[in-house]
């Protein structure tokens, strides 16, 4: 038997209405041994940033030939394109406005293509929901196998993502909040590479108006209701309260500024 | 190897509680090849209306003979009924309280049983949560392929569910707001039959106290935090802000009255 | 064909992180024929005792032979133990911290094992996420087959969870709610054995500055807005509202006392 293909799907359509259970209806009924998995619905509307650094926080733990497929889509009906980019690893499906672009870097080299054959789609297609047009049957008719040559033309670029980049000195890197989580976490968009340069027990950490003086392995290592940081499990370095909300504890949020600085 | 049969699951049960996914454990204990969709389970509380309309609006998007299974019931443990509603395109499970019934129109000729034959359920039967004892095991045995002939007595009315219906009048047609969905939109009980006198570039849609000049195509074709009306992914008239929150900023709702005048 | 698997996921991720659909990730690498569902993600952060309640209400529900995996972790990354409770009925995977407590007593003869085959783990492990490194993967394996003896050595006991208990005296039973449900139904800690001396046309229950003067059978049993108690679908008293929700029109809420007194 043949494993049963993985698709993920990711939106901003909350969990209140039927419009993630009905992409699901059209994708089983094409491909009815797929394995759908939800990886949130509740990115805020038309927040593209965060849709894509949500996906690109879960791609590397699918397997491979997982089919992803994500809409947040503020363009839906105007000339944007939809697309699908086929990696080695695997294949995203969704518009072609950023969304995809951290997690296509994830997933080895790729070729994107618009989707352009509308005998993939459901018919007629609507202005205003290609999640359950256009995306949803594209997606499961790659997980039910169809040839990614057959889907559109090749695209040569995608278009691009503004994420907002740390600048890294000699002394000090200057990051911001990139993502809040559930926990109120602040995740910011310091990787590791940027902090090679320094030792983790001699940096600070400061963020809104609150120094935090070493890095520490687990919020288990602070003492309870005190603001720690470390590299958490994004990859990236992230500013926690332990057993609290880091995020009401020191006003934080997105794009709050966050320094590290060593000796 | 046989295509698993799909079941999905509506309800006003929500996420926070283990309600849904006990209604799966003892579904897949009848019935293990199930594949489980979710539609909605955050339907206010016994908001039979909203419910009925969700489950209408997804159903023509799943494939021929699936389950559907809608638990919004305030009437559990009185003496409404329990049916199950076998079409051609499709089955219906839940109480007879006027929830199945816009779907019911849905899945070509149909006839309906009340669930009568106790060997089907979890015994003992709570008075509370027939969503587990009832409809639960009932939707798994019809997807394992019970007959629907042994759930009990056929039923020769499902009792009415009271839609406010539009009223069409020859320059004009009055309706209201039927649903509000996750981004604020707002679903009209006006459908393309009863606007097709009209047409799209010359009619005007007044709302709250906002007046629309014309019906787009999508929400794109509006300036950036305009209101829009347009024939939505519901089939129905919907009123959108472009990138923005129709009920929050017209400050309309459910009821909310809406007419659209032509020529 | 082999059965699929079953695994259920609780925690206090919440639906708006990719945290669960991470998890359901890496145990479809590892069992792709595991039918994953998700019991609640949304227990408050932290709260270890809700958790391990609403696991305990699930357990009976699914198929012998069932896989729960649950997190709700505060003490991650400190010297707290993962385990496995391997019982006759179900297996049980994550934090030794009182969660696992009420299940295991739900799952018949059981024995505990430590997590320590870091083989098994998705490598390397974080400090912050065992859900995705440690338990995620060891459950999975489970559901493929593999024997719980390889999973590292046995437990003797497990870390206690401190439940209320009811205090029940001849003509009265004292106890309090431990759980507000969706609804606002208050569920109390008091089950039927400790009412069996009572008639329940004849006690009293009282809660906040409300009496309740018998027990019903049925939501539908009292009138429209008045509260009443039952015994409900978890197999405990509870007091609810017909209708409406019994924590908010009572000013109740966990902890809250209640009282049931006979002749």
């Amino acid at each position: 038997m043949q494993v049963p293909r993985i698709i993920t799907l990711l939106s901003d359509f909350g969990s209140r209405d039927a419009y993630v259970g009905i992409m699901k209806g059209v994708m089983l009924g094409i491909c009815p041994a797929a394995h759908l998995v939800d990886l949130s619905h509740q990115v805020p509307p038309q927040a593209v940033t965060i849709g894509a650094l949500l996906l690109r926080s879960a791609i590397r733990y699918f397997p491979i030939g997982s089919v992803h497929l994500a809409v947040v889509d503020p363009g839906v009906g105007s000339e944007r394109n939809a697309i699908a980019v086929i990696g080695e690893r695997a294949i995203l499906v969704g518009p072609d406005n950023g969304l995809l672009v951290p997690a296509a870097m994830m997933i080895g080299r790729y070729s994107a293509r618009r989707l352009t054959c509308t005998e993939l789609f459901v018919q007629p297609v609507s202005a205003t929901f290609h999640g359950r047009d256009v995306f949803a049957p594209v997606a499961a008719h790659l997980a039910a196998g169809v040839a990614p040559e057959t889907l559109g033309p090749e695209l040569p670029e995608l278009q691009p993502l503004a994420l907002p980049a740390p600048r890294v000195e000699r002394s000090a890197v200057c990051g911001e909040v990139i993502y809040v989580d559930h926990f109120g976490n602040l995740i910011t968009n310091i990787d590791v590479t940027a902090l090679r340069a320094f030792r983790p027990h001699t940096v600070s950490v400061s963020i809104a108006e609150t120094m935090i003086s070493h890095l520490v392995d687990s919020y288990a290592a602070a003492a309870p209701a005190s603001p720690l940081a470390l590299i958490g499990s994004w990859g990236l370095l992230e500013v926690a309260v332990r057993d609290g909300n880091a995020a009401a504890a020191l006003r934080a949020g997105i794009a709050t500024r966050v320094t590290v600085t060593g000796e």
